[in-house]
């Protein structure tokens, strides 16, 4: 098969001007190895030949030949026979082998499409984003480094975005962590103690839950339907639990997409209040907003006791790994005392790398969000024929759908996608106890061909997962990321 | 006072090769910063006049007013009157404001000398292991930049560590967190439930202590002297508490300095084999080794139930917050699943500077050597006068002194110490539940001029608490950080 190619004048345009000062061939190689790491020439696309290019660029023959050659040799092209150079970093798979450099026994082959993490590559300008922190780093380096709350000018940012969104908010009550993830478990373990009551949603965010649940806390579910919350039951469950604590994601749902407006955060904040209960709010998915449509408030503008909690993996890049919480002033010396005996601060250079981007701007970028709609509406087409009779509500946010299969045949599907090459997360890993075998999580985070391709080795797995036993599989699925 | 001076030609030699392609007063502008973040040009210093060092260049002294005058507008140099341009970067100070940031009502003033945090700055070459991080940055873009258990190339450098010294080592056993504190962290809530009896020394690091507190446990303290450990109360008390965990820094423990001979490390083995415990020793002073002698095997090489627990923020840097842990085989899917409800991984940067700085050694940068060894030096001489009739174990290694008072009067000295613009960490911050008031940890992590003035100020505070009442203080002494 030829590989789709590049054209020289495309190239040309993305290379942009020419840097004086560096030697041309590596100016050419840094420059096609940022755009090949972008995404803006994919893997798989072959480059224009050495001649094309050298024409295009006005530049010697030697300089493109020298420039392919250290690419080849640092892995980002393969030279093909009938293709010219080929880009070769991997689609839709991670280079760095997560959950299989984790955990024993799920290594990845090479061409295995893995839906098990929500999360894409780098958007454009992520490594420039760096290389501005490093110029900020050395004033740094005469310190400890040991930056406990977080730096000064990343707060401000962070605080300002607060203010814009309607909840005006000082640097000072803004705290950098190590991302999401580790804001929830940091604030759930400081306001809570072991043996406590905690609300949870079902479905939600599994290492989330499995946080909450090694902290000792006693687990209090609260179901959630594709279309959102029930505000009756979820007042009903608060008032009867009264919970200590309650979680909740409620800009995209984690996993059903699901955006709480404004009318029902109000009537779930006044629950809330009665029972004395904290919430503790994941907005990690809060900017990948791909529609147009009413924006809620933040929740803590509804309800004083709320810790929001931010982070930089969706919005920007999962390997930033940088999240924040917006703690109430009253809660502050609760969560400082806690926030010391998670670790000591984030790493400066990462805080610096973040302060770069959101400079730029807090929400997707518009190249990233151009992607994941298209990402979604192929996934949307392509999902009739792969699952026949399945049902799903579009979320207009977030990086996946919560799709209903027409049986409840969940951990049979994930079990039949691992002989299709394809990873895919099944309902019951979002569950807090049980249950969920009709839903599947199926994010569109890949560039839309391969969204396409996953979904016609899922419609080959549902067909083959007929001929599974229903109970128990023999296979336990990979464990969800992102 | 007219500063000290650094001398042109001294200069020259630092800055190195003149390099082509930047403008020569960019590339001078940057050398001088260099040279200043990494110490090697010392704050309080003033450099050559602008003539001398173009002479000694060999530079316009166009050249060198501009690069000075960028460097005054960064905040590095002042002009002052009398010595030309002097190094402003504050001495013996964060430039974070780390407490200060994080809990309300400990801000500093300009002039104050923080011991709460025994760690310095960066040791030269950091930020240049950093610039080859970014270099090898773009090839993770394309990917979502989760790395659950680290990247493989940080754990093959780590686990060939463990090897040369004498503990066979797969690179699967690393799992890569974020800084010492958070393995610590992990590896007790991965291997205890709530209600669980894990043992801690006492006085130990008080953020661990935290960390394990607030997982739920039941702490049996076990108490460790200036001079060691006392093997039989240990085994003893193992004995009867049958931990499920237990905490221990056995290399330049923290706070006492000492460090556990082979001999014991056996029958500290034997005892929690007895009792079915499982060893989290946290090896993070482990690199800050500052005098000759026999260096133990690591603790897993006498225990195999036994995490160790690796840092790279004392022999290289605080800022940078890697961690990481050395897992034996069976215990690895327990701690593979309580790591991924942390958080999703350390961050790609990060980990690609820490390889480069591996790279080039685990140890401490011998300048950073010979100068804790001169601050130590000049904090053992002056001591005497400051606190007479003090005791202490002069450590081989590590960042501090503990140090007996004459009296049980930490607590007191800590708050004469504040109104002498000194923050000193009393004893009892140190205990498990309390006591310890005959106790202070002085770290010598300074430049041996700035050790001189905090035991200037030690000295007076000594003398002024002599007036305080016995009893609580009013003041409470700032959180230890490091």
């Amino acid at each position: 098969m030829t590989a789709p190619a590049t054209s020289a004048a495309r190239l040309v345009q993305l290379l942009g001007r020419r840097e004086s000062g560096v030697p041309a061939y590596r100016w050419l190689a840094d420059g096609l190895r940022r755009v090949i790491a972008d995404g803006r020439v994919p893997a798989g696309h072959a480059l224009p030949s050495e001649r094309r290019l050298s024409e295009a660029l006005d530049a010697s023959r030697t300089t493109v030949t020298r420039a392919y050659a250290l690419l080849v040799e640092t892995g980002f092209l393969v030279a093909r026979h009938g293709s010219g150079h080929v880009v070769t970093l991997p689609l839709g798979r991670e280079r760095l082998g997560v959950g299989g450099a984790l955990l024993p026994g799920t290594g990845d082959a090479e061409d295995v499409l893995d839906l098990t993490c929500a999360a894409g590559r780098a958007p454009a300008g992520t490594a420039e984003a760096y290389a501005a922190a490093l110029d900020a780093l050395p004033s740094y380096l005469a310190g400890t480094g040991y930056a406990t709350a977080g730096l000064p000018e990343l707060r401000e940012l962070i605080a300002a975005r607060y203010a814009e969104r309607g909840l005006p908010t000082a640097p000072d009550q803004v705290m950098i962590v190590g991302g999401g993830l580790a804001g929830v478990g940091l604030a759930v373990r400081a306001l809570s103690r072991p043996g406590d009551r905690v609300l949870v949603e079902s479905p939600s965010y599994p290492n989330s839950i499995d946080a909450t649940r090694r902290s000792g806390a006693r687990l209090v579910p609260l179901p959630v339907d594709p279309t959102g919350w029930d505000l009756d039951l979820a007042a009903a469950t608060i008032a009867a639990a009264t919970p200590v604590v309650a979680q909740f994601i409620l800009d995209f749902h984690n996993p059903t997409g699901a955006l709480m407006p404004d009318a029902d955060r109000e009537r779930l904040a006044a629950a809330l209040r009665r029972a004395g209960t904290v919430a503790v709010v994941d907005e990690t998915m809060l900017e990948v907003r791909l529609d147009e449509g009413p924006v809620p408030l933040p929740f803590a503008a509804h309800l004083s006791r709320c810790v929001l909690v931010g982070s930089a993996s969706k919005s920007h890049w999962g390997g930033l790994r940088i999240g924040w919480l917006r703690v109430p002033r009253p809660l502050l010396p609760q969560l400082a005392q806690a926030r010391i005996a998670d670790d000591l601060g984030a790493p400066v250079l990462e805080q610096l790398a973040l302060v770069q981007l959101l400079r730029r701007g807090h929400g997707l970028h518009p190249e990233r969000r151009d992607e994941l709609r298209a990402a979604r509406a192929t996934m949307v087409a392509a999902l009739r024929d792969a699952l026949p009779g399945a049902r799903w509500v579009t979320p207009a946010g977030g990086l996946f759908l919560w799709v209903e299969l027409p049986e409840p045949r969940a951990n049979q599907l994930a079990a039949a996608a691992r002989n299709e090459d394809l990873l895919v997360s099944p309902g019951p890993q979002f569950a807090v106890s049980h249950g969920l075998q009709r839903y599947v999580r199926l994010p569109y985070k890949d560039p839309p061909e391969v969204v396409a391709e996953a979904m016609r080795r899922l419609g080959r797995a549902w067909r083959a997962q007929a001929s599974l036993p229903s109970g128990p599989v023999a296979s336990r699925p990979r464990p969800v990321v992102a």
